[in-house]
């Protein structure tokens, strides 16, 4: 019998069978890292054919970790309505794999009853790469410590001198012009996306209890800011993804206010979970951000609702143009939300992307009904896991990277934020022992891993921070001045990044080199390498020496 | 270590875990069958308080099948934003599963990251049961074939006299108001919902070929014989369901007709997937249901397809207050527009049933935002191969009802439409070789599985038919007059279904006691216990004795 045969997993429509075109479908079967058939294939059809007239297609042995192998396949469809079975050949012994299980016979005069199948593929519910996300390295800035531009406005705001310690409650004075300031700046580090922390008006820095959702906050600026940020932005090929708080808002809100003001009168008085008849804000009887009486969250179940966030979303599409939206706190708002939204936001600009905050594995999310993808917190913990906390070495490493890609579609992992840091985390550096050889280590992996590189900004000046509010130090423009070594290699690996077809497009392996991680991207003309030696001591490959803590590239072309 | 550590399965926000209602939740771990820990629990907790505060929750080996046990647990939460891990104890240690896999220990103050989690359950995703399927009993009636009521219409159209053999294209004068007349025989069969195949104005006498979709077809009535029937129907404490064919329709319909006629001038082009400038139904150069140039399929990427399908689905509920719609070819629908369509339906009318007809798995149709159901053609081959096929005995069958009821959500489960055939099956009693012994057990296996029964019309009456057209002959009124023992039979089953809170609401367990299949259902107060002997010689189970063929139904009250 074959080994292991309760380890086999496969779903159809779902991360194992998944269109990434309209006429091209990816498979995957798992199987355990123990089991090595043959041979394992896809023997795939039209729907109302099969029984007739089938086709195969061998599957390659292309992700492994500690307990598991995926072997995966493209296929390319002229009948979309596809219907398969999957055939493993071991120690000479048929098997074949549908949705009855393992068997030594399968009857394909019966398969409507027990194929696998996907049974159409309907172009609205395939989830395309955003073109633009292919060529991208993401700068978040957090607005209020980034860049004053607008140095003639009121600032009896600013409660800290810049360069100072902040904590939870200090106002630094940044904005939206000092962004568009700062692009130049920005493209020379490498990157050519901004993502912002919220802009809209607010009483916090934070400005994620938002009171007016259509108002720029006078301390970042005017709507006229934003856009002559965004028109910066496009003019030197650069894109801007704003923040969507539409888990929660600000107690402040004028809906709010009513419902406080009217209770069940109010006739906004269901746009929240309110328990009992009147909101109380002391008694905290409503459903809101953490256990924040100041952030109501909304109640996204209710349609008034959906279409005023929706309206919110498209509005600034139209208003300013912006290219995407990233979603705080997506994971606490309702599915029915999120897919309204997409409609809207995909009818409108095809091209504006939607990426979730979900710190968990968020396939419920990345069907291709909702997000294109999230902020990929699993990356950070793996990062975290073995630059700074020495939870495993190179093997666990390659094993939990294979897992990770794994988790969602071949599109979604093109579009995810491989994040090492953000405005809710330590500062990379700062976990790693301020060693900045492992900081450009993890952002060489970041930008050799499928996806989208992100820098926090000021990681490329090395500046730390532990968690917030300490991450969310002012950036230092004097150190920026000057660069340096942390500069250069960041600036170097994001061009790197943006030129590289194998980076932009190339499929992946993920493999250990005794203590060495490496990492291969691959398309039919380029092959790049990454080695990255995490350990003390120094290493070889391919006949280059690697120091201690230090990275390695190889480009190879046909 | 544990051991088959690679067969443990779970997944957030999935049938792994899901909610029940607004505040409660059901977690489903798989294990290995062979893998039979000391103890398994969920450490469950509020998503802001987690690193601090948690609650432990027993779960029970609920299921097993050949290869896999689930442990289950259903909570009741204070607060709905639900995080988790699993912790098992097996020989004394401790483990501990969650995203990162099993780890012999585990770091909540990094939960953030790694947990699983719910993470806010917003009442629009959840999927309720629609109530009054809990009572149901269903039966399925082609209406060409089921009862002529008006006879005083123009029968030119029948061509085949009442009785006689049918083919492909027979039509034999059923209509609308020969069902009205048959709701007290039907209700006599101990069923109270009837599912009708479609009434709308089509060639066919299958009807899934809709020209309009707003006409009941003349043959079969009126608009206001539908209402009749409904209302006929509701007067009885019974339901009805229609068939909504929103794959494909005729090719005679307007919109398609524009087409053929002006091609890519038309207004509706886009309505269809046309491959070139304009359709040609020789060259069939355009998307159509399997091979049939007749059939032509809608474009439910289209959004004004999906207004103008979403509209029909709402008229007739308004218009004749039906209680539920049967989704024909649903899985090669897409599901943006299934998700629109539910939204829709169940705004008008909550209690609206969506059925629909999938196959095969329809996981990703049944998360809460598509179907309530389907027609449960997994439970039609387990019971194909378990009385006609022979292809496993009682613990093959229990293994594979087992892991039937884990492919969805226990609100699922509780709407299956478990059929033993229908319009596009053989007849059961004919899969079986006419053995009705084998038919009946069938058909209480059927009463006692969660889910509702589902009778093909003439069941009750031993009919018999191979594959369409011979499953769609003419209703034998005149034995339907003399009952018989299959009808006293089907009736006392169907009654004991309607009438019995563990059939109706109880948890379920299925196992195999020697040669004998035992469906165990269980409320609080009532325990109701089937045995199945689906052999040749007589069986004993709990002193009473059970004849080849037969089986057994115990019930206890506390």
């Amino acid at each position: 019998m074959l080994p292991h045969e309760d380890a086999i997993l496969h779903a159809s429509d779902s991360k194992f069978c998944f269109a990434v075109s309209d006429d091209e479908v990816v498979l995957r079967l798992r199987l355990a890292r123990g089991c090595v058939p043959d041979r394992v294939e896809a023997v795939y059809g039209g729907k109302y054919e099969y029984a007739e007239r089938r086709e195969s297609a061998e599957m390659k042995r292309a992700f492994e970790d500690g307990l598991f192998a995926w072997y995966t396949v493209r296929l390319k469809l002229s009948d979309v309505r596809l219907v398969y079975v999957f055939r493993l050949t071991y120690e000479g012994r048929i098997y074949y794999f549908s949705e009855d299980g393992l068997t030594e016979d399968y009857d394909f005069s019966l398969s409507y009853y027990n194929s696998f199948q996907l049974p159409y593929i309907n172009p609205i519910d395939v989830l395309h790469r955003v073109k633009w996300m292919k060529n991208t390295v993401f700068y978040q800035i957090f607005v209020d410590r980034f860049n004053i531009g607008r140095r003639d406005k009121d600032m009896s705001y600013v409660t800290v001198k810049w360069g100072d310690p902040v904590n939870a409650h200090s106002f630094a004075g940044g904005d939206i012009k000092g962004i568009t300031e700062k692009l130049d700046y920005i493209k020379s580090v490498g990157a050519n996306a901004v993502y912002l922390t919220p802009v809209f008006k607010a009483p916090s820095n934070h400005k994620y209890d938002i009171e007016d959702y259509k108002a720029i906050d006078p301390a970042f600026g005017t709507t006229d800011d934003l856009k002559e940020l965004v028109a910066q932005a496009h003019a030197r090929g650069m894109y801007v993804v704003l923040d969507a708080v539409f888990n929660h808002c600000s107690s402040r809100i004028m809906q709010f206010r009513d419902v406080l003001e009217k209770g069940k009168r109010s006739r906004y008085f269901d746009w929240f979970v309110i328990h009992g008849d009147r909101a109380d804000m002391q008694a905290l009887n409503y459903e809101c951000f953490a256990s924040c009486p100041y952030m109501p969250k909304w109640n996204t179940s209710n349609p008034e609702v959906a279409d005023y966030l929706t309206d919110i979303a498209l509005y600034w599409i139209r208003e300013a143009d912006i290219d995407g939206w990233r979603l705080d706190v997506s994971d606490e708002v309702s599915h029915a939300f999120w897919r309204k939204m997409r409609l809207s936001v995909k009818a409108l600009k095809p091209e504006c992307v939607l990426i979730g905050e979900n710190w968990h594995d968020a396939g419920s999310y990345l069907a291709g009904d909702q997000f294109d993808s999230i902020m990929n917190y699993a990356f950070t913990k793996a990062a975290m896991d073995f630059f700074a906390f020495g939870k495993f070495g190179a093997k666990g490493m390659a094993d939990k990277l294979s897992s990770l890609l794994m988790r969602n579609g071949d599109n979604v992992n093109f579009m995810m934020l491989n994040l090492l840091d953000s405005h809710d985390t330590h500062r990379f550096l700062t976990r790693v022992g301020g060693d900045r050889r492992k900081l450009l280590s993890a952002f060489a992996l970041s930008v050799f891993f499928t996806g989208v590189p992100f820098i926090y900004y000021g990681t490329e000046i090395a500046m730390e921070g532990g968690y917030d509010p300490d991450c969310r130090r002012t950036m230092d423009w004097e150190r920026a001045a000057k660069r340096g070594e942390v500069f250069d290699a960041i600036r170097e690996l994001a061009e790197l990044r943006r030129n590289s077809d194998a980076l932009r497009d190339g499929d992946i392996a993920v493999r250990a080199e005794g203590e060495l991680l490496i990492v291969t991207r691959r398309t039919e003309r380029e092959t790049a390498v990454l080695a990255v030696n995490n350990t003390p001591n120094a290493a070889v490959f391919e006949g280059e020496s690697i120091p201690p803590f230090g990275y390695r590239i190889q480009r190879r072309w046909l």
